[in-house]
């Protein structure tokens, strides 16, 4: 047995030492914070230290005789490895979203047992389902006592990275405008007061960035919108004197970072609170004592998910300048390739975060880069490591997915390149895989059409030849914030009202294919719904391509795709010439002339 | 004002009188019985009988003031005409199963106020959904009385036809086994009993068949299967001794069909009955005192849903007559027309019915005929009266929506035919809905793909030119039953667990188009979820198209259609006149052989 597993053994011990002790028969760790992140700060991945599973999403679940993460697809392979020799079990389940680890612990935890689980990073909703279910099996559930505290020695602090301001241009509606429509939405709901818990949220509303957690340009905080001034919840010293007079100009007074709860058990018995109870835990909603409640989703929520014109230009040229650093980088990967340089997945990561980094608006990576050689592209969510990685040499596909953050937008690509000799079985997995992306790209549907309703457009190509891939084909992106946002989801997910397509919103389309041990092909591009016309059948939408870099043609079965197919592919290489011309010179130059030949 | 009209505003006019006397604020008149059947016994259609309106589906509700219809698009033409001048509203609703008539009464109905609905006919999780919208709004249900029986003088009685078997060589599994796997479904569930009171499960659990209502041959009973034995709540006489006996020979007695509620209240405390809230009526939920009770889809609804390899047989022989039956039709109406006879949209349904009954197996019709020329061809739900029909003149489409109940299968089929000269506007709309039915006949999918995910298929190429269509696209067919069952569903439905795709399920392909106040377009085969391979991705499925029948190809733009397309439906055209062919003669042969001929 490795240090490493032998280490999460122990944690795993001392944690049922603590559950034995506190005489309870389970413990659940989500992958969660007081916030509901996606990433979240290193206080918060309890899951990760303790299981040694290092995937971003994943639940795991202690009782004194097992442990076990439940995972989706997207995660087994990597979990199956991470996982290895810890005694640790791994629970596939179906989707990201599946509560399975419920009914597990339905099912396994004695009828008057107990389940512990800390409400302070629980959601609202996951934690009523929680309930419901356990109480069904007679099972009690804790939620008030954190005990990773007591099992985890030397937990990291909070983080303390300063909040700015994001400004004009970029910003494109004010604080007090955004401020304004929250407190109609709130009217509308009938509330006189809205709990925001979500950092995107908040980072929206208020106009503010920070860098608390990775990849995400968010900070830490709670904010209360009252009738007439907002209350922002945020560590101390984060924000400066001048940022803190002009937000208190537009009625945004500044409260400690865990005054929340407090503040909360203050309101007035008459006041009305809106909350999202996908987007607010147990712990603060417990907090809130006197005032009536109206649960709905958070208006910023679809708000910001419908990106304004100005925010449109702006998210055009972020994508040049993204789609420039990809010439920059592939014309250097490319040469030295050919001159026989020694290449691994790490050296794509730095060289291509670098090239990230000298365009105009950069402020950081939007997620890890994935560089995944043959069987590392098979894992979707894989990642290169010092200690595991593999050397880029030989025949294969080389898959890359990547973004930035840049003032003006935010950037997510995969795109797959050949190295050496491609074989037959690989193109054509490519080319299916491209006609999944192609048919979705140029669907046009009805306003208001379920999100969801469009992924079979993706997969029919594939499922034409049996083909399947395990994971969403579209996630909403942000505007300079989360990569992943909501509420539109191009994928398997139970369509909600929330869900309907609306101009404005971003959405990536990223069918693919994964030959675990052998290869993963994913090509993807970010698209803006934008309006297509009306007729008397109503108001219709398409998807204007954002991303500007080549689809590589070299991997292409050119019989596989029809006339109309390339036509659209050589269109499509067109307007990448045509916009990142301008911006790059030399190799990067010849490089994008030579990928963007017509086929 | 007409007589028709003046009769209605009566009716209302008494509801709204005892209504005021019961003290209450509303009554709710749902398209409902005590079966939750599509297509009601007379006694049952007291919606249709007080406003007038006919469609099938659609919800009354009265006030002592006003009286609205609830309906989506399918009937809105309809119920603006039929409603006319009645002081009925009709409120347009967005799907057939969207409950805005609830939120309306939440909305409408004074707080305090009352609602009147008889709990006989409301289903159960329709009842729960109901009384806590009205709780909400401060608003009381009450379910004990039927106000209809004091409204309505010479209110029909219940029917009485005979019961009969649906023997060898139709019904593949024996009733005794069908009764064995619904016990294996209950022990499962942990439950001891098992209430049914949908007609359609009760046919095929029972293997019996009647002829209660219009197009469905079934026949009005409850069944509580129990862990010995199994009791049908059937309708005096309707059961002969002989059929009596093999019923008991199979554990199954017979008791009065109003003695349901009443067993119901005498089963032992420590039974546990098994009941799907969608498909039992809150009456007899009620009736249900010392039960436990374990809420779950009808274990008959998936089974049924999933035709044996054997039943796929006599489908196929009953798809090849009833193709027969249209080449004889269609072979007459074409000569006559050209021989300048006068013809309706009545004669089209007359003869059209006439040719269905000459074919071997034929028992009846499985829907009223839809014979639409132009405009009635934009009301999906359209039938022709001998008080309101078109003349088939001039030019323009036909429509015709029709199908018959054979012993072997239950069909449904839609073609659309040109009269006189089309032109290109009908055309390319013809042509875009077939792009449509293609598209979806041959898509493969996964095995246990949610069948709403499905629906975009068929309708991308009509989004394409800005078109869209009202309903959905596809709907489950039973085996001589229901040509409406679940529990799958090609549409915008929320996708439940239950609506997977499974092999020997068969759904209907039907996207249309409808120009209102000018034409319609509908084509619609049956198709059945055949096993179409294995991948390492899993198991997939495609469909068989089941429905043998030619599809107008004068109607079609040929620059609309790719190649790939005109290949598809030229191999279809080849096997229609291979199957078909050696069942009909004279004309009828020459028709099929000039409208299969490859385009």
């Amino acid at each position: 047995m490795d240090t490493r597993v032998a280490e999460h053994r122990l944690r795993i011990q001392r944690v049922q030492d603590a559950l034995v002790s506190a005489g309870a028969q389970a413990l659940l760790v989500p992958s969660s914070d007081p916030h509901l992140s996606e990433y979240l700060p290193e206080r918060y991945q309890g899951r990760q230290w303790l299981s040694g599973f290092t995937g971003s999403m994943g639940t795991l679940v202690v009782t004194p005789t097992q442990a076990a993460v439940f995972a989706d697809s997207r995660y087994w392979t990597q979990a199956e490895a991470e996982l290895q020799g810890s005694g640790i079990g791994l629970v596939k389940i179906a989707s990201g979203a599946s509560a399975e680890h419920v009914d597990w612990l339905a099912r396994e935890v004695p009828r008057g047992g107990t389940v512990m689980v800390d409400g302070q990073v629980l959601g609202l909703a996951a934690a009523q389902h929680l309930r419901d279910k356990l109480q069904v099996a007679g099972v009690a559930l804790r939620t008030n006592v954190d005990l990773l505290a007591q099992a985890w020695p030397g937990r990291p602090a909070l983080p303390a990275a300063p909040v700015y301001e994001h400004g004009t241009p970029y910003a494109s509606v004010a604080r007090a405008d955004k401020l304004r429509s929250m407190r109609a939405a709130m009217q509308a709901h009938g509330a006189t007061h809205h709990l925001v818990s979500t950092v995107d949220d908040i980072a929206w509303i208020t106009n503010l960035r920070g860098s608390d957690v990775n990849y995400n340009p968010v900070f830490l905080a709670h904010l209360l919108v009252g009738p007439e001034q907002a209350t922002l919840f945020v560590g101390a010293g984060k924000v400066d004197a001048s940022l803190a007079q002009s937000l208190a100009a537009d009625g945004v007074v500044l409260a400690a970072y865990e005054q929340a709860a407090a503040t909360l058990g203050t309101l007035p018995a008459s006041a009305t609170v809106l909350l999202d109870p996908k987007r607010v835990t147990l712990g603060l909603r417990q907090a809130i004592t006197a005032a009536g409640l109206v649960e709905a989703t958070n208006p910023s929520t679809l708000a910001k998910s419908r990106k304004t014109a100005d925010e449109a230009g702006h998210i055009r040229e972020a994508m040049a300048e993204d789609g420039a650093a990809m010439c920059e980088f592939y014309a250097w990967f490319e040469a030295a390739l050919a001159r026989g340089e020694a290449m691994t997945e790490l050296t794509v990561d730095e060289q291509l975060s670098a090239a990230r980094a000298r365009r105009s608006g950069f402020v950081g990576l939007s997620f890890p880069v994935i560089a995944g050689f043959n069987a590392n592209g098979a894992m979707p969510h894989y990642r290169a490591t010092a200690a595991s990685h593999a050397r880029i040499e030989g025949d294969g596909l080389l898959l890359i997915d990547s973004g930035g953050q840049y003032l003006g937008g935010t950037t997510d690509i995969t795109r797959v390149w050949p190295i050496g000799t491609v074989s037959a079985e690989m193109k054509r997995d490519y080319t299916l895989v491209l006609k999944g992306t192609l048919n979705l790209s140029r669907a046009r549907f009805p306003r208001g059409t379920p999100s969801p309703m469009l992924d079979a457009l993706a997969r029919a190509p594939l499922w034409a030849e049996h083909l399947e891939f395990g994971h969403g084909t579209g996630h909403g992106v942000g505007y300079f914030l989360n990569v992943h946002e909501g509420p539109q989801s191009i994928s398997k997910a139970v369509p909600t009202p929330d869900m309907a397509m609306q101009p404005g919103m971003i959405t990536s389309i990223e069918p693919g294919l994964y030959r675990p041990g052998r290869w993963g092909v994913r090509i993807e591009n970010l698209v803006l719904n934008v309006a297509s016309g009306n007729s008397e059948f109503g108001e219709f939408l398409a998807f204007e391509t954002l991303t500007l870099c080549p689809i590589d043609t070299r991997c292409i079965e050119r019989s596989l795709l029809r006339d109309d197919e390339v036509a659209w592919l050589n269109a499509y290489h067109a307007t990448v010439r045509e916009r990142l011309a301008p911006r790059v010179s030399g190799e990067a130059l010849a490089w994008l002339l030579r990928r963007t030949e017509p086929i």
